[in-house]
């Protein structure tokens, strides 16, 4: 049985987002898939969204539920081979992951990047190791550098709201206070391509995304020309892949408005949750008709229970 | 369907304590209510008591449960409308309490007041923004100024324990090394006079409680004259309403013992945990015939539980 | 019905192991029992194993399990008897063990020595304090000085794995960077002896341990010589008994390697995890064949389970 990490473990996305939604038109059709099943969930990072609608999923499926705090409840790990551990760390990540495989069918994990160690991060080094070390599958709540279940949502969420087939699709920098990751927009751009979605990435100068996940899509630096004819505008922060984790100083205004989405065509509005109000987007916008916010952290639902039915059905995904 | 905040919340006080002690009695009889449907508790502030008693009590009634300790794993939450978020608060009440209420069937929520702003406490800002933008049912698990699953297992208690029709029923202040919030105080005080009691309050100058729930009881500054012929004596520390949130000195010895209750009719003590033993009530009333204070606890249990199967049965409470 | 904290709470521990052995070949069977029964985890200090095996246990048994980070996510508890409490701690044991005994069936209990107070420490203060004010049956997950449910999965173990009726078990010290309590040694020692096995403790001078725990062992100084045709090697790190919590300078290498093991009797290698790699034992013990870690860590499932189930069945242990 496969792992899910990235849009490049799914056989065939279209196929999954559909399936996907006939699980949401039926929640309660799958609930006997995970008797007698155990999901763990571990987390390295805060999380809302993802802890909740992946306990939810689980329980949909009628599995049971742990969830740990790795950091907070148990013990901080090492994750390099060979390490002579004779620091702060007090657990390989080898034996963790082997104990969790005896009492877990299946696990998830959610873990930040470093935004310091450009070559650790892209190389996922510490959702691989966990994937190395365990003998069940392993779900991606959010790695270093893809958000797969977020993407997957998001896809819901276009294939629920699109009004044509082919719609043009517009992944926009927006402004924050904090240095972000890159797993979100990254994730997403590797989605709307498995999809064959016609996308358009616009940011900043010094904002460029890691090529192996942008590199089908229109670059665009006007953000304004990138907005025209958009049915969505997909919206977040995040710092610089080069140099890495930095985040360059942005002269222009980067903050969309009801204004500048007049050039769209009746653009909807998508962002991940959490969002800065009035800083990444302001109220008017995530307020209004045109936000699917909600309906996307509604979709999370969905995306997780239905990656965790195939697991449980040892299907490939 | 109506939230759960408040004795106003309540049509009939007395009904509702008679609905607990049948459920109390008959604990595993509604198990086939819950099917399907999950409780999400949120906690801003710790909680033991509060903590295990909704949650057991949502398994009595076949529910799912999920504990969410939103500031050690979640986000920071904005709770003003129109906030520019560029400080430290990552999400907005606005849109956790929209993801919230598609992934629970009922809310419910520990929030504590900040004892420095009256009137952003009284006007219980918090609760208040929660249950604006949820979309399903809210309970109190106490807000800033009332404790209303406390008081309604207080007056199961009370029924359970009374010896006639119309008990003198005494809420006494006592010290303190800290500064409280005046929640179950107020809350017990608003109960009790839902309940149509025979209610005296009584604390040292400089103490007194918010009117608008205790203007209907009598408010007697000397203690050892309201304990007469008391046949509950309410024991509870607050910080003063009015200046608020600070803590006056108190010349006098306001700390119940043995002898002080001699006047009262065969006093029984209730405190609704946790004490400081020996600073607010001495060891030999809390562990004496006198003490109330396990029964209260465990009929915490059932103030959730009829509250949570009311909601269940989209019943007025 | 007797509560769990040793060996010497079993009545017969060659018969316990075999039970659990059963339980392990059919840990399906019994999910019944614990239908409509709650068991409260609460944990003073971190664990993985501990916190995911008592959970899945109880899951097998079909029980609601609750857990409660109590330093966390609770109050902080006054242990000591007639305590004025004005200082920090919030809620007295006392209380908290009568609270938790009327929503749970039964309690268990992760708590750690102090390391400085030995008299405290090996009166077992802080387990025995809750054993005495609860009114359900207490399963200690460790406590100051011995760790039953590990030592019960380690019976297991070496049930499952040895080649002769009486095989040599050596227990040998191993350097670490931290201070480490007694618990795991002190109870292995324990649990070994109430089996009749043929236990060798070695440890460098000053880290001999409690003489209670190990008076039938072979003590051998010279850890060369103790491994001399041992079939298991259980290594671990403690501190000392005497001084208490003291940690002299060892000029000896206690690191064992494949080198060391050669004059074994193709000894098996133990570990109760988490285990420092390279300081405490090198990757090549670890990982190789000889390595029981990971079997040890899954039996810990089944130490729980049975456990629990005796307790459910209201029977003796």
């Amino acid at each position: 049985m496969n792992n899910f990490t990235s849009a490049k473990d799914v056989k065939n996305v279209e196929e999954l987002v559909k399936e996907a939604i006939v699980f949401k038109n039926n929640p309660l059709s799958f609930s006997h898939l995970g008797k007698n099943k155990t999901i763990g969930l571990l987390f390295l990072n805060p999380s809302l969204r993802t802890r909740l609608s992946s306990q939810k999923a689980a329980q949909l499926l009628g599995m049971n539920v742990m969830v740990m705090n790795m950091d907070k409840e148990g013990w901080a790990l090492e994750w390099n081979d060979g390490a002579v551990m004779d620091g702060n760390k007090t657990e390989h990540i080898k034996d963790a992951a082997m104990v969790l495989s005896s009492y877990f069918d299946m696990i998830g994990i959610r873990c930040f990047p470093s935004l310091t160690d450009r070559e650790a991060d892209y190389s996922e080094h510490v959702i691989s190791q966990l994937i190395r070390y365990s003998t069940v599958p392993v779900i991606s709540l959010e790695s270093a550098t893809l958000h797969p279940l977020q993407s997957l949502a998001d896809c819901i969420t276009i294939f629920e709201r699109r009004r044509n087939k082919n719609p043009k699709i517009v992944l926009t920098w927006a402004p924050h206070v904090k240095t972000l990751p890159q797993a979100v927009s990254n994730s997403f751009a590797q989605w709307m391509q498995a999809l064959g979605m016609n996308l358009t990435i616009t940011h900043p100068e010094g904002y460029g995304l890691a090529p192996q996940f942008t590199s089908g899509a229109v670059i665009e630096h006007s953000q304004q020309k990138a907005l025209q004819d958009a049915d969505f505008v997909y919206v977040k922060n995040w710092s610089a892949y080069e140099p890495y984790g930095q985040t360059p100083a942005v002269k222009e205004n980067w903050l969309l408005d009801e204004k500048k989405m007049q050039v769209t065509n009746n653009g909807l509005i998508m962002h991940c949750l959490p969002v800065r109000r009035n800083v990444e987007l302001p109220d008017e916008l995530l307020d209004g008709p045109r936000s699917l916010i909600h309906l996307q952290a509604e979709n999370r639902l969905y995306s997780a229970a239905i990656v965790m039915k195939k697991m449980l059905e040892a299907k490939p995904l």
